[in-house]
This record gives structure tokens, C-alpha cells and sequence, in this order.
């Protein structure tokens, strides 16, 4: 028997606003942060639960705070105990009747529970043995629903319903598994169309995208309607009429905005139109989907809860979803996302990129196919090639697909020293001028590290 | 001119959980708290803009950090600046790029931009020598639709359409607020009905509160089917059938829980439920209304911004709303709501209690009255006499209506005393056994306020 001895946070910033990398049409210049946890434990084996919120810079301290007001709910628990029973770990987080008042479940404390719930699976697969999707996969019908909270779903999706969706799974596990193991599982990128890149950066990085073997692109748009024509067509161009083309708008419309500015992109046949506006807006979605068929509307990575998930799926506002890993209340609360949208029947193309949210999210679309739905190859994971070198078990592309993580937990753990390297503000890299990168972390696994920091820093 | 030349903090907490004040079916045991700002000046008159979410206790520390965290926005801005034009105040808090990460507009970081928006209203309204429901009654529709952000609510509610609704008020104006300042505004009492209470409580506090002048008395439900039916019946023999008996939920339940046990319930005439499920669950609300007509359904206290308002009115959830002071934007985005609920003729009854809920909230209630709907005889404001002594100038209830309040400000300025005696976990309050309090207090203008804190600290 072991115990969670202590909750430690970090606020960990990365200084990408000194580039343009992650802009859009509402978040200008962000730097990409992690308000990070680690479940220290007596266990023997000197295992860790690692998870981490995902914000863009400012308040990264305010979400640290937020995890630290969850240590009275975790440390001095039995590892074994919380590990064996993850769903009643996951609703004594969220029914705290004092900390529930400042959501209720959505906002800094459900993203802090979130955070939370992750490390506590990233410890169970660490204790396994075993990756997360792989984890979830093997698990039987009931013991997956009974990690989820039903709450507030039952009249969209009860617990019986979502015992039939994993029933007829389960015969197909072991081939799935092995095709899995074999193919990857379809991404995508987003790495070409950052609203502050130049028509020449836009064409290079598409271009080298396709050649990388990329078969869906999106760029964002939002900002200037003859720009986004101009960029959209360009784009289309080079991928030719095969490729997917999608567009995210990053919630900057009103709903007759949507409607009037994607109508305007209407000949490039875009694969879909991304947070054409406000995240919390269920039927301004609908409408704009009305307004502006037959281009896909989707949305998700702002959605803080099952709940409006559900409300999204009900009143038919989306054509495919997005999910986050590190948004809503962790890897419970996005089955109870995946049950949903399997089936209302909705395509789910999980939310990426930031510091950390590919390695994290593309557990929960394996453990989708495997376990849920069976489908790949009509959906794909965001993909953005920042940052990745900082984990210690870096998400692997090859042609265009996600390698299956072999590596035992979340693949939330960040190596050490990048821990240190970018506390924000005491750590090396937030001095001024920023100090070079420790030769430890350069010649680590993953090469392109020391690339990556010069061109956060340089371009 | 001057100067904002500091944003203050403090984490407040009353331990109203030693007594069962305040429960109910989600809320069991709460410490009625403020993360209470203060804006303090260089202005020669000594002024501060006071405001604070209201929590109810762990987290409140998590919420004061995100107040600081607004400090960049807010520290060195001239005074005559922001409160010269607050729509463009509220917009740079709302839009600051990096932290709408964390909401966006919901939870932690939102309320704490409401907390300082209202502070910079309550030194607005010290500053012209005015309190705030007149500061905002004397303005003229033009003023009043500039401190409103219509993102994401055109295709409901335009500037056009809420000048319309503020054009036809205005020659009202002076009449109404004669009115008003003879009258009041009706108020409705919660306070006999928390869940805690035993029947005999219960009757005890419903007889008083009919022979104080209340019209509308609200109790707690949702724990035990048959407790409630007992307790509704008993109120409702106790008040005869003229006054309003209303029930509140406190997101207890799923919808078709709802409409089975609201319709266990049909017989007592009740004026509305409050609350039934999630209050992220707009569709949900509009399927219990359907479900148990002609029993008005109602939510809005948690309801996280004005999106999610406009959606409750578009899909006709809601027979009548509640607004809360300090859970949105503060009271630019809480004159949207007003405005939207006018538009679509749907009554508010505001959300109060708490600490200093109600001295904030009758400003905005009255405000309504006088320069959008010129209705309060259809509607009321919440009443629970909890904590009032703390505040420098508490809510007057005269035989169950608020009396306007006359003095500057937003009345949401405590007095010094008690926030040093409840800082959490500092303060004399807070010390093992409490600390008797200071002479100080007892001989302020509250007279009762040595009875309230042995009331707290021995029932």
C-alpha cells in the first residue's frame, strides 16, 4: 500500500510571444504555459502522477493556485485506493461544496480538477505498466461507465445506453488494438496557418505539410475577410482538390458575421469552419450551421463541460467536435464526451498543439477507436510541431499519423530540467537576456530541441 | 486628475458553516466569504472603489489571486479616465488576451473582472456623489448602450434595439424614481426556508416573515421528496393561498428528476422553481418547463455571462430569471441581461443573500426599474438577513421592500474592522476558539451585529 504524499504545482511558461507561433484572431500573443502537477508518492518504484493545465501566459499563477486549493482532497490518500477507483476519485474533485460554487464545473477549477484527474490516470498507467489509451482499452464495459458522471446526461445519454455503445465494442478490442499498434492514428496541422505568417511561410509550410504526409490542413482565419480568400485559395492550390482544408475562426464572430464571412469561402470546399463564435453559444452554432450549408460547422476546445457537449449534440449544432484534454474534468469527463458524440453519431477531431495537449489528447482518440467507436480514417488529431521536446515521452509523427505511445502513463511528464528552465518568472529562460539552453536537455531524445528554442526566441 | 495607484486584495471568510445557515441540496456547508478589492487613489477626497466576489469558502484565495491578476490592467489608469467611459474599462478586462484563455468570460477569472468593474462603478458613484442605481438611471440611453458589449448577442438583442428600449423609458425617468424613493422595491425572503431548519423553524420563520410584509417566500428542496411536500404544505397553510411560495433546487437534478418531482409538487400553487438543474442546461430547462407547466421555471444566480442568457430567453427556458451582482461581468454585462430580459418580457428576480449580495444587487434591480422596465410590482429582489452589520451601508428592508439606498456608491464597501477580524486565516475570527469582537464593532451603526456573530458561532 502507498500514499500520495504530497501535490506539488509549477507555473512553467514558455516565451513563444517573442515569435508569432500560435497566433489567431482572438489570442495575439500568447505564451504557451503550463500550470503543472505532480502527485508525489511513497510508492517504491518512486512513481509520479504528472498532469498540467494548458493556458497562454498570464494567470498561469491563478491556475496554479487552483490546483493547490485541490491537496486537501488528494494528498494522504491511498495510491491504490484513488487508482482502483478513479470515478469516485473524479466526483470527490468535482462535488467539493465549497470549491463547486466558483464553476460550477467549468473556469480555473474544473480545468485545476481536470488537471488533477489526469495525473492521477498518468500515475495509474505508470503503475500498470501501460500507456493511458491502452489502459482505458482494456477496461470492461462497466468499469469504463462507472468512471463517468452521469450527472445532468441522462436525458441525452444514460448509463445503460453507454453500456450497449461499449458492448458492441468489445468483441473488436483485440483488432483494433493490433491495427492501432500498426497504422497510428490519423493527425493533422495547423502548423502552416498561423494568422501571422506570410503568404510565403503559408505556401512553404503547406507545402512541406503535404510532403510530410499531412491529409488534412487548417489555417486560421477571422481577422481581414480578403486576407483569409486570398490565404484559403492559396492553400487550396497547393493542397489540390483531395486534401482536406479546414478554417478556425478562434471565436471571433457574431452569428450573422459567421454566416456572411464563411458564405464569402464558400468555393474552396472547406472541411469545416472551427469556433465560428462563442464557445458557450449552442444555438448560435445551429444557426450558423443553417446559414451556411453545406460547410461543416465545429466546435469544442472551449466547451467547458458534459454538459454543453450534450446541449451541442441535441440540438444538432455541429457537424464534427472538438475535444481538449486538459479543459473539461479530465480523462472521465471526455468518455462521457466520446460516449455522447458516438452516439448522436458526431465525428470528433480532438483539440492539439500548445505545450503538451497532443501528447495527452491523443490517448483519449485511441482509446476512442478502440474501445468506442472503431473509426479512424473520417477523423484525424490536431497537430502543432512546438514544444514537444520538453516530456520526456514526446508524441511520434510518421507520415502524417500519431504512433500509438508505448511509453507506461499520460505522456503528461516533462523532463525535469524544462521544469526548472522555464518556472516562470525565477527560472534561466525568463532572465533578461534569456540564458542558453543547459547542454543536458540538447542532448536529449528528442533532437530538434535547440532548433525549436532558437526560433522561439529569434524569429 | 487621479490615479488608481493600487488593487488590493483580501480573502474574507464568515464561518456560517458552524451554524446550517445558508444550506441547501448542494450547498451543505458553506462560509459565506468575499474576495473583496479594493481600488485605492490618489484622489484628494480619500476615495476607494470597493467590490469582491462572493464564494462560499475554500477557493476564496484562489479567487482574490485572479483579482490581483487583473493589477496590470487596472494599477496607474486615471481615475477620470475609468470612470469616464466603464464600457471601455469592462472591454480591457474582458479582452485581455492571455487570460480569456481561462474562461473564456466564465468561472474564477470572469468573476473576478466583475468584482473590480463593480469596484470601479462604486467609485463612480462615490466620485459624482451618487449611488450607483441612480448614477445609472440618470444616464442617458446612449451612455448606457456605450457600456455594453453586444459581441456575440446581435442576433438577439442589437445597440438599436436596447436604444429603443431606453428611449422609451426615458421620459419615465423622474416619475419613477419619486416612486421608487417613496416605495421601495419589493423583496422576497429565503431565510425561513433552508434545509437545515426543523419544521418548527421553518414555521416560526414563515410566521415572521408574513407579519414583516414580505409577499414572497422561497424554501429550499431537493433532498427528500416527502420532507418537501411536508414543508411546502406547511408553508403555504401558514401564508394562505395570496402570497408567492417559490422552491429552489440548487442544480439538484436530472430533467426528467425535475419534472417527476416538481409535479409531486403541483398542488401548492408555487410562483416558480428555482434552479431545477444545470445551469449550464438551457435545453434541458426549456424540456422541464414543457414538462411541468403551468409551474414557472427559473435559473440565472449561477448562469456565467450573458450568452448563456441570451440562449435561456431564445429557447423560451425560463418563465422569469434571476441575475447575480457578482457572479458576471459586473454591471455592464448585468444591464445586457436586464436589457435581454426586457426585449423578451421575461420578469428578474435578482439573486441575493450571501455576503453582500443584496446590498449590491438592489442598485441593479431599482436601475431597471427607473430607466428599462418601470415594472417592480411583478418581481422582487432576494432578502436573507445574514451579515448586513459588515457593510458601511447596509440594505434598509421596510415591512418587505428595500428602501433605496442614498448613499454613494455601489453600498458594497466593508466596514474596516470586520475585514481585519474575518481575513482568512489571520484574522481574530478565524482563531481557535474565535476571538470575542472587538469593541469597536459593536458600537457601530449596526446595532445588531453582536447578535449575528453568536448566532453564527452557537446555533
Amino acid at each position: 500500500m502507498s500514499t500520495i504524499v504530497a501535490l506539488d504545482t509549477s507555473d512553467v511558461r514558455f516565451p513563444t510571444s517573442r515569435s508569432l507561433d500560435g497566433s489567431d484572431a482572438m489570442n495575439l500573443d500568447p505564451d504557451y504555459s503550463a500550470a503543472y502537477v505532480k502527485l508525489i508518492t511513497d510508492h517504491p518504484a518512486g512513481h509520479t502522477g504528472d498532469g498540467f493545465v494548458f493556458t497562454i501566459g498570464r494567470g498561469n499563477d491563478v491556475q496554479a493556485a487552483a490546483i493547490d486549493a485541490l491537496s486537501h482532497l488528494v494528498v494522504g490518500r491511498s495510491v491504490e485506493e484513488v487508482i482502483g477507483d478513479l470515478g469516485s476519485f473524479a466526483r470527490s474533485l468535482v462535488g467539493d461544496s465549497q470549491l463547486r460554487w466558483l464553476g460550477p464545473e467549468k473556469g480555473v477549477v474544473h480545468m485545476a480538477i481536470g488537471a488533477v484527474i489526469n495525473a492521477a490516470w498518468d500515475l495509474a498507467g505508470k503503475l500498470a505498466g501501460k500507456p493511458v489509451w491502452q489502459l482505458i482499452a482494456e477496461m470492461s464495459p462497466e468499469q469504463i461507465v462507472d468512471l463517468i458522471d452521469f450527472r445532468y446526461l441522462t436525458d441525452a445519454l444514460t448509463r445503460e445506453e453507454a453500456l450497449e455503445i461499449l458492448r458492441a465494442a468489445a468483441p473488436h478490442k483485440e483488432a483494433r488494438t493490433a491495427e492501432l499498434l500498426e497504422k497510428g492514428y490519423p493527425a493533422y496541422t495547423t502548423s502552416p496557418g498561423w494568422l501571422g505568417y506570410s503568404d510565403e511561410k503559408l505556401a512553404r509550410l503547406t507545402t512541406e505539410a503535404v510532403a510530410d504526409g499531412f491529409r488534412t490542413i487548417k489555417l486560421k482565419v477571422g481577422l481581414n475577410l480578403a486576407d483569409d480568400i486570398r490565404r484559403v485559395g492559396l492553400a487550396r492550390q497547393i493542397i489540390g482538390p483531395d486534401l482536406r482544408l479546414a478554417v478556425d475562426a478562434n471565436q471571433r464572430w457574431d452569428v450573422a458575421d459567421a454566416i456572411s464571412w464563411m458564405n464569402s469561402l464558400g468555393d474552396f470546399d472547406l472541411a469545416w469552419i472551427e469556433e465560428p463564435t462563442s464557445p458557450d453559444d449552442i444555438l448560435g452554432h445551429a444557426a450558423i450551421r443553417r446559414g451556411i450549408a453545406p460547410i461543416p460547422v465545429s466546435t469544442g476546445e472551449h466547451m467547458h463541460n458534459r454538459v454543453m457537449f450534450k446541449q451541442l449534440f441535441q440540438a444538432q449544432s455541429v457537424d464534427l467536435v472538438q475535444i481538449d484534454a486538459a479543459r473539461v474534468g479530465g480523462v472521465n469527463e471526455n468518455l462521457a464526451i466520446l460516449l455522447l458524440a458516438a452516439k448522436f453519431g458526431v465525428r470528433v477531431f480532438p483539440h492539439a498543439g500548445g505545450v503538451g495537449l497532443c501528447e495527452l489528447v491523443q490517448h483519449l482518440a485511441m482509446a476512442d477507436f478502440v474501445a468506442i467507436t472503431g473509426k479512424m480514417e473520417d477523423r484525424a488529431v490536431e497537430f502543432v510541431d512546438h514544444l514537444h521536446e520538453h516530456f520526456l515521452a514526446p508524441v511520434e509523427i510518421v507520415r502524417g499519423r500519431y504512433r500509438a505511445p508505448l511509453t507506461p502513463g499520460f505522456s503528461a511528464e516533462m523532463k525535469p530540467e524544462s521544469l526548472a528552465d522555464y518556472l516562470f518568472p525565477t527560472g534561466a529562460q525568463w532572465q533578461d537576456p534569456p540564458v542558453a539552453r543547459p547542454a543536458a536537455l540538447n542532448g536529449s531524445a528528442s533532437t530538434d530541441g535547440g532548433h525549436q528554442l532558437s526560433h522561439h526566441v529569434q524569429v
